[in-house]
């Protein structure tokens, strides 16, 4: 396997649930030496998505390319291998409620006395203070205070609408790894460590922001944001199945009329330019989606093609799979684990030609690395032995 | 202002839109000098949004903290100039459809046999190959193919929905970042240059994957990654407004019961258990939110805190601006700019407590760093001139 770009840095990983894992599961795929510590009975996700052998698809899907130590950190043994371990570390990213880390005995002074260099990344739902931030955080609770079930409300009731993916935990994922490789970065150069404080809510705001709130940026000439907002709900229904197609500039109009053999509409004045078909857009919808009902979808997306109108099915989940673009660009792996047989991952996004960023191992079982780790610190085999039998190290292998 | 974690590095931003602008915003924020390069009739971002002295809100949503320089990329000179610029850059990020860079002079390996170490970065919508490589990017087409429409389909009658903000546009943004920042990283340790390659569909399929898709990675035991998205619909309507809440824990259903004058339901066999509310979500759902409805929003969210119920009121994205934990965390500022007046921004979500991210700089007005830039370059004060009055550079003040 080629080195990634993160090669040679180790991150202690601390988080649990979604925010924390895909983060550092990203830095992992990229390279870095990524140890999950958890408790004894593991972190909750692996009780959650499918069972393979005791370990579950959601728990895989956001902890592969790691490590996994499994510690009792109320034990003084059990600490002090951790510190031990922080010693060694680069980052270290924890996601508790705000003080529980102090009270594990691991909060930044601790820490930064251990190793003062390292990279202390606290992510929180809401912040360290405020009427929120001791309130356990819940996707939706996010989503309803940035703004996101305003964006998603019903154009007809008014009523907001939560969107059924948890784009907050998920944005935030991304955010914290490119906030931690920026201080990697500026700690290469400079040598100056640092604490990264990242909260879900800010995340949010700011990522809404440069389009679904730009509109109350210049004060005391806001506009209503949701305005311009229109144009994405392009769904279409035609004989077979759903499509999306969008026909914005003047050539993308008058190729679906032609598409749709309605060439009649090329000379009606109601949709002749892109303001006169924004002013007219519930008839042109109204006239369109008649049409497009007539047609099967892949006849139809043919002929759409050809008139440069951008278009594509509308893929359920599974359906995507099998597309030929998702196939030619890779995206779906299936990789032969020994243990799990075959799983799909998708590979990391982004496609470096010199580090490449690869799923490099699949999700590891409950303490799968304890005795490799404690090896590293140079406890002995017997020690290792102790510390398991005293419960202070703990393994569930697969079932 | 305090150096960001990006200090020292320069960003050549030939991108347009929203997926590259947001993209190098979030570097320039972190202390990266970003020059926006701009054909002279300036990018599409320029004419959309709120007109403030000819600088429009979507526009400096997508591209503060940068400089500009508008130059005719298709005259000779012009090409020059940039050329130049390259010599000078850490990373070039470009947007443009697959083979178009080339076309105008900048491929990388033009640009690599000026810069050998510079980070070569091409976001596109769709990979460079492939039946939609050609397409011009809609959001909603990259939402279509990704699986996003479909987690968003009505429950009732099974149609798709768009999501109504461009998820895919700014996940590929802050992917993006990363990316780069992690490349920066990479070469500033190993001198190790490379491309970077983007696509929107490859970012949302892996950023979909670990919750909304998970249920299809193990092969041959896949289940409906449908299944499971029911949590994320908890929309309430009390007397007043909206609310989230929600009552996973045992303990969390006790207090929501008692928050809402209902200890009767404690007894209630069908709500028992995690797993018995889970059966009966329904009848659960019909129960809670007939009494909800009772009570003003104010009321019941402090009874509903009070028992550790998780909660809050869902936000319309003005109404944030006043929200307490909003203002608490300082995340909408405000900069008074000289020539736009008071301007509401988000700052950048993570909090370096070293090298601070922040706004640096409203977005430039068209070519208004030409000057200086040139300057730098080495040319004069009278090629400068010459260069402007022949259309090489240009430069639109504000008006």
């Amino acid at each position: 396997m080629m080195p990634g770009p993160l090669e040679g840095i180790r991150v202690l990983d601390l988080t649990t649930m979604v925010s924390g894992p895909v983060a550092t599961m990203m830095l992992g795929d990229q390279g870095a030496d990524v140890i999950k510590i958890e408790p004894p009975a593991g972190e909750l996700m692996r009780n959650v998505g499918i069972d393979n052998r005791g370990m579950t698809s959601s728990f895989l899907c956001c902890n592969r390319s790691k490590r996994s130590l499994c510690v009792d950190l109320k034990t003084p043994e059990g600490l002090e291998a951790v510190r031990k371990l922080v010693a060694t570390a680069d980052v270290l990213v924890q996601n508790f409620r705000p003080g529980a880390i102090d009270r594990m005995g691991l909060g930044e002074g601790t820490v930064r006395a251990i190793k003062p260099d390292i990279i202390y990344v606290s992510i929180s739902g809401f912040g360290e203070t405020g009427p929120y931030a001791d309130q356990r955080v819940y996707d939706p609770v996010i989503q309803a205070l940035c703004g996101l079930a305003d964006i998603q409300a019903d154009r007809d009731t008014g009523r907001p609408r939560m969107v059924r993916t948890i784009v907050p935990d998920k944005t935030t994922s991304v955010t914290a790894a490119q906030a931690i490789t920026a201080a990697l970065f500026a700690r290469e150069r400079t040598g100056q460590a640092q604490h990264i404080r990242l909260a879900m809510l800010d995340t949010m705001v700011a990522y809404l922001w440069p389009e679904a709130s730009s509109a109350l940026s210049f004060v005391e000439r806001e506009a209503d944001p949701a305005r311009g907002q229109m144009g994405l709900d392009l769904v279409y229904e035609t004989k077979d199945r759903y499509i999306t197609a969008g026909a914005v500039t003047d050539r993308e109009w008058q190729g679906m009329c032609r598409a749709l053999n309605r060439e009649d509409l090329l000379e009606d004045e109601r949709f002749k330019t892109a303001s006169a078909r924004f002013q007219h857009v519930a008839e042109r919808r109204e006239i369109t989606s008649a049409e497009i009902l007539k047609w099967p979808a892949d006849d139809l997306l043919k002929r759409l093609k050809a008139e440069d109108v951008p278009c594509a099915p509308i893929l359920g989940r599974r359906e995507l799979l099998d597309d030929e673009q998702v196939r030619m660009n890779e995206i779906i792996e299936v990789h032969d684990d020994p243990t799990l047989g075959p799983v799909r991952q998708p590979r990391p996004a982004a496609r470096f030609d010199a580090t490449p960023a690869e799923v490099r191992s699949m999700a590891p079982f409950l303490g799968a690395d304890n005795a490799d780790l404690m090896a590293e610190l140079g406890y002995t085999e017997d020690e290792i032995a102790g510390l398991t039998d005293r419960g202070v190290l703990h393994r569930r292998p697969p079932a």
